[in-house]
């Protein structure tokens, strides 16, 4: 071992040691009403499982993967991971995703159907075939948890710039990896000491132990049984060479030239150094020790996953004693296994790798202390990892606190299959409420997350760009979309965006084709806006910039007859932009109306914040009790915000001669607020179906007048019970850059799905619909 | 004459009574180097004249007609008419515009090339035949004026709302515009006194009167020999009746029905009111008693136009007396054709409308004072209309000042041809010169104004949708493209320009395609950017804000060890935008490179504000030299700025131990600034040649990766004459709105004509390049 690099001789210091790339892959089974191994095929909605990016099958056709793409922090790698999950079991209607390693119900081989793949992936189904022959089907049906890590390329770079530079900064890399991966196999008994969830199994389950010939009965408990010699495991020991990236594939490749591997995907290590597109340079590490902890949704936990990347970095920046051969791989291999079958004995022995024999909890304890001092050294300020330590910590001193104990506990009293079918029946419901946000990318715009939602369904892989832009990028097959903020595309040129920006031109073309907007006049000084006061005289008019979109500046006369007021009015408009614009005030309902391609696809109306009374709650509980609704938030980090009890509506009421103590009446309508926005607790009524089709051909008509595929368009309806004529309507603007999200989770009405029609509309058609 | 607006009842102020729409017309006769009309064909770079919007011919072949649009002042109808001008000037390479509306040496009528035009216009070639039988083609080719003018929207319906409103809105309109062309006939003898300039005529011209066939010799002079009876006029005095625009159209078709008129548009009455699109309302009034000014280029000027637009106004809110009818009309026709001829001679008398006679000079003194008066009542603040009233004041007192005077002065000192033949070459001079501004919109970008300059020459016509914005909107045939700020188009979508707008996806995608890009990191924390110091120790960085433009928040580190100047780079990016790229820093020179449709089209490079020596000259004084070349101006209206003498450039002097008394050796370089900006008086030079092709190819790949159709993109080439590899250039970034006007006219090298390849790109091929 030529590299040693201590934390000690490191100068790089900082949250910079917890960047890097992670990426998640998860099984479950899939299981029927009865907690039966599911025999419906893998949902056509996910198209084909050779190409989908993030939702295929495993062994066994009911055993869905999921997996993320390399995500920059281990939170967001978990929110995609629960984001894929969720959509996973929203689709599973009758079925239910099986949150445990050990499998559910199993029948005989037989009935355990192995993936079915097209003609191209007829190698994948012959290598399951194989693999069923030698381990049996059962045993392949173990699910678990793979977690991928890399280091940031700068961190790299950096210790490259301190290290001796004898080597390449590829060798050197691999190095890194390198030691990463053994240090892992050493250290992941600890990790299985604390984390271990897989203490029980089914009867329907064989367990069979390939070391020893031991059976044993359904009451009894490991740790991790799907880590121990009853899981999961080559035939016979494999010690592959960790000392070069070259060697490590050569020792490989000779256990498949020996017949000891079929291929070398089937070196079960727990821990394994991964070479991406065939490259001969280590990218990632995979750390496959991971059981579902069925005690959580997606089944694992911030916790699990800082703590094992933190190990590798504690390993990394730790001496290593032995050079890792045989002999040392054995000793770790024993302390693994041993740990996964007897952890749940807190009196259980371990060696170190000098071969002393040492109590596993106080091995264990002394080492998280370690990596907690490690963490202060490296003057690393991330909560959540420290917190990760400091409950393994925790443990390794009271494992009796280990969450495997309360597994073991309710298994015992409502039986193995019960406790996780009720489980996963819980875990559906709370997808299934889960429906708008992308996890990990909250900070993200709601209407990125949704069509990024949808992307995931559709196996379009993503990478996003700019976050704070929202820009990403989507790709499927060879389409290739840059898309930012959603609705910002390749569909619509440059020039059409520019024309619905100005809404001088965009009325001017509104007007060319006879499309009713409102009449009125353009100024660029305040002069000649006020000269022309007599012109507007004695109507309603309406004052506002030309270019500002967040109703700043905007004064509304409903008649114009004080000059004064007037000219106050152009005043503040002028203060928001260099030109400005006085308009007929026209009064009515004002509809937000998205054409996508030539369609109305959603019709919103915004109704300012309020509540109904029912004669007894007072305006305060009622609003209490609408803000339950899980669609409002605050942050806009959801379709609506709450209604707030604030200053603003305190004096609206007031002017109402009402405070929030006043008890509405049956059916009374109180608002809260003047303005309509969504941002101050406004409601969005969907009214798809009731505009009729005279405004929306209207609509159509004036999108297409501008040349523009995707629009939020601003019509003023006075009465939609009319169908529309040449002047019982007005268009205020299209607006280039609509919110998708309010058409999807309105207050009020159905969900639109604009996600769905954009992926449509920018070549992406959900999978079950390809030709 | 139901309708008596006069301004004491109007309480409408201010300058809107300046506001309408204004378009000219202008005829010159083409002649060759002999001062004889042309006898070569309408040149076919301005295609068909049925359909050239701007550049048609009248009569004769050899009569250029230049038409504006209707333009909302006076000042840009003229400039776009001297644009329309110059453009010609500039394609007739042998030939001269004719600055005067008498004719020059006029061959037999058999050698009058009467306007040729394809089989859609067969109808006009015949109709000329007839006008050549009826009048002579000699008497056709007298050219002039036309002055086209309407009111302000808003103007009218203001003075509408103060009406009593028994008329509709359109009629009332109507009402207006036959008062105005009421009053401009009654008044128009006065602009004439003022402002006739055809007092001489060659010998080959037939100097005949309809009214009273008299023969005077080629030396006799009159005022305005056009407007008067030895020029254009019906054969017989025609009454058109003008109390109703209903009434008036009636009695034109009955002229025609009587044979008076061969069409309608026969009526050659100096005032018309004219409906547009076969309306039955009038849309504007147009003045034809306008002579060409030989004694500018364009022929008219503003005073001119200003004139008979105040002439207008006053009319209007000027009592009548009379009911116009025959008999006042005939007042009106002989006060104007008597003055038109007699004019030159200050005691002539004309008739009020009472039938009085009075001194032509006293009466006109008198109405222009009154003219004056109006202007101050309605508190009109614009100079140079006042300019223009008492312009006119000061030639009715002192007639002698005439400019006419000077035309018949050296018309006699050299003769009528070489007269207006020298100043017709003058002319065309100062049009070659004036080589990019449009005339009357050089507020615009310099870029637009040239794209629209092309767009004249190639009959796209135009309208300014958005002046400040530079929005423009272009249509030839069916083709319509809008157009802002002259390179954003329709051809670019809209995720190509945001992916060129940010530069951390422009870097991304470039790297993913194997283009060299500056290595770096972006960064969203100032802890996370100062952390990585030794990431980018002892190396050349640029630090710098992603998304600033304008070279603010950009430092520099050659080579950086010192982690204080580092940090504090960082915090400098920071306050510019809230996300930063640190980036090695590559020396080279920087190129502009110009991709248009996936093909290099200029090459640019910017050089600091310099002089070079002559061993003579001080900086001084080489700075004054190199300040007169005329593409260099002052605040942005030229294509280069002037280098200034200023602070900065004395402080940059300092620190190279010079100042302006300096002189440079012979060949000595003095660079006078550091930043190479044209807007601190670098120079720009032309590349497009001296760059190898591998390079191009590199600019082009990398226009292709983003999938852009326009883009000025920014490389550093450390030494162009090597040719490009893998590592021996750099993408800076691509800019998604270049300007143009850089590579048309840079201070040394090619015009590479980005105007015309823009229009070409955007569909609208050069006319005699029509299929």
């Amino acid at each position: 071992m030529s590299m040693n690099i201590t934390y000690k001789e490191s100068a790089v210091r900082g949250n910079i040691w917890l960047k890097g790339l992670f990426g998640i892959e998860k099984e479950n089974i899939r299981v029927d009403k009865q907690g039966v191994i599911s025999q419906t095929p893998h949902p056509a909605v996910y198209g084909d499982k050779l190409t989908h990016p993030y939702i295929t099958t495993d062994f066994s056709e009911s055993q869905v993967e999921m997996i993320t793409p390399p995500m920059s922090s281990v939170n967001e790698a978990l929110g995609f991971l629960e984001t894929i999950h969720d959509l996973v079991s929203i689709e599973l209607s009758e079925e239910l995703l099986w949150p445990q390693s050990m499998p559910p119900v199993l029948p005989d081989d037989d009935h355990i159907p192995i993936a079915r793949y097209c003609e191209a992936g007829k190698k994948n189904e012959e290598y399951r075939k194989k693999l069923a022959e030698k381990y049996g089907k059962k045993k392949q049906t173990l699910s678990g948890i793979h977690f991928n890590i890399s280091l940031n390329e700068t961190l790299l770079q950096a210790l490259y710039q301190q290290s001796i530079q004898i080597l390449s900064f590829e060798q050197f890399k691999d190095e890194i990896y390198l030691k990463i991966t053994r240090q892992l196999l050493r250290n992941r008994w600890i990790y299985v000491l604390v984390f271990g969830f897989s203490p029980v199994v089914n009867q329907t389950f064989d367990l069979k132990c390939q070391n020893f010939p031991v059976r044993i009965c359904t009451k009894t408990w490991g740790l991790s049984l799907r880590n121990s010699c009853y899981g999961y495991g080559n035939k016979q020991e494999l010690y592959p060479d960790y000392s070069t990236a070259d060697r490590y594939n050569r020792s490989i490749q000779k256990m498949v030239e020996d017949n000891k591997l079929m291929a070398s995907k089937e070196l079960y290590a727990s821990v394994r150094p991964k070479f991406l597109n065939q490259s001969k340079s280590i990218s990632y590490v995979e750390a496959r020790f991971v059981d579902i902890n069925p005690l959580t949704k997606v089944g694992v936990t911030p916790e699990m996953l800082h703590f094992i990347h933190w190990m590798a970095i504690y390993g990394l920046l730790t001496e290593e004693h032995d050079d890792f051969s045989n002999e040392y791989q054995t000793i770790a291999n024993s302390n693994f296994r041993y740990v996964a079958l007897h952890g749940l004995d807190d009196k259980i022995p371990v060696k170190t790798m000098s071969g002393k024999e040492v109590n596993a909890f106080s091995e264990a304890k002394a080492i998280i202390q370690k990596m907690i001092e490690l963490y202060s050294a490296l003057e690393i300020n991330q909560t959540d990892y420290l917190r990760a330590l400091e409950y393994a910590l925790q443990i390794a001193t009271q494992p009796e606190l280990r969450p495997v104990h309360q597994i073991i506990k309710l298994t015992g009293e409502n039986g193995y299959i019960p406790f996780h079918f009720q489980k996963a029946a819980e875990y559906k419901i709370l997808s299934e409420q889960n429906s708008y946000n992308f996890k990990g990318l909250e900070d993200m715009e709601l209407s990125t997350q949704l069509l990024l939602r949808e992307a995931v369904r559709r196996g379009v892989s993503f990478e996003i760009l700019d976050r704070a832009e929202n820009f990403v990028r989507l790709k499927r097959d060879g389409n290739i979309q840059y898309v930012r903020q959603a609705t910002k595309t390749s569909l619509d040129n440059y020039s059409s965006i520019l024309a619905m920006e100005n809404k001088v031109v965009t009325k001017l073309i509104l007007e060319e084709h006879k499309i009713r907007v409102p009449k009125g006049l353009n100024y660029t000084d305040k002069a000649s806006a006020k000269a022309d006061f007599n012109y507007f005289r004695d109507t309603a008019v309406v004052i506002k910039p030309k270019s500002t979109n967040f109703g700043l500046g905007i004064t509304i006369i409903k008649e114009n007859s004080d000059h004064l007021i007037y000219e106050r009015a152009i005043d503040i408009a002028f203060e928001q932009d260099a030109s400005i614009l006085i308009e007929e005030f026209i009064d009515g309902k004002e509809f937000r109306i998205f054409v996508m391609n030539d369609e109305v696809v959603g019709i919103l109306h915004r109704v300012p914040a309020n509540v109904t009374g029912d004669g007894v709650l007072s305006i305060r509980e009622l609003v209490i009790e609408k803000n339950k609704d899980t669609l409002r938030g605050k942050g806009y980090h959801t379709p609506l915000e709450k209604i707030q009890l604030g200053e603003a509506e305190s004096i609206f009421l007031k002017a109402q001669d009402k405070d929030f103590d006043y008890v509405p009446r049956v059916d009374e309508v109180v608002f809260l607020r003047e303005n309509s926005n969504i941002s101050t607790g406004g409601d969005s009524i969907d009214f798809t179906d009731e505009i009729p089709a005279s405004y929306k051909k209207i609509a159509v008509k004036a999108a297409q007048a501008l040349g523009v595929k995707i629009t939020g368009l601003d019509m003023i309806i006075p009465d939609y019970k009319q169908e529309a004529t040449e002047d019982n309507y007005a268009i205020i603007e299209l607006n280039f850059n609509p919110a998708i999200h309010i058409h999807c989770h309105p207050y009020k009405g159905k969900n639109r799905r604009l996600n769905e029609k954009l992926l449509d509309m920018l070549g992406y058609p959900a999978l079950n619909q390809l030709p």
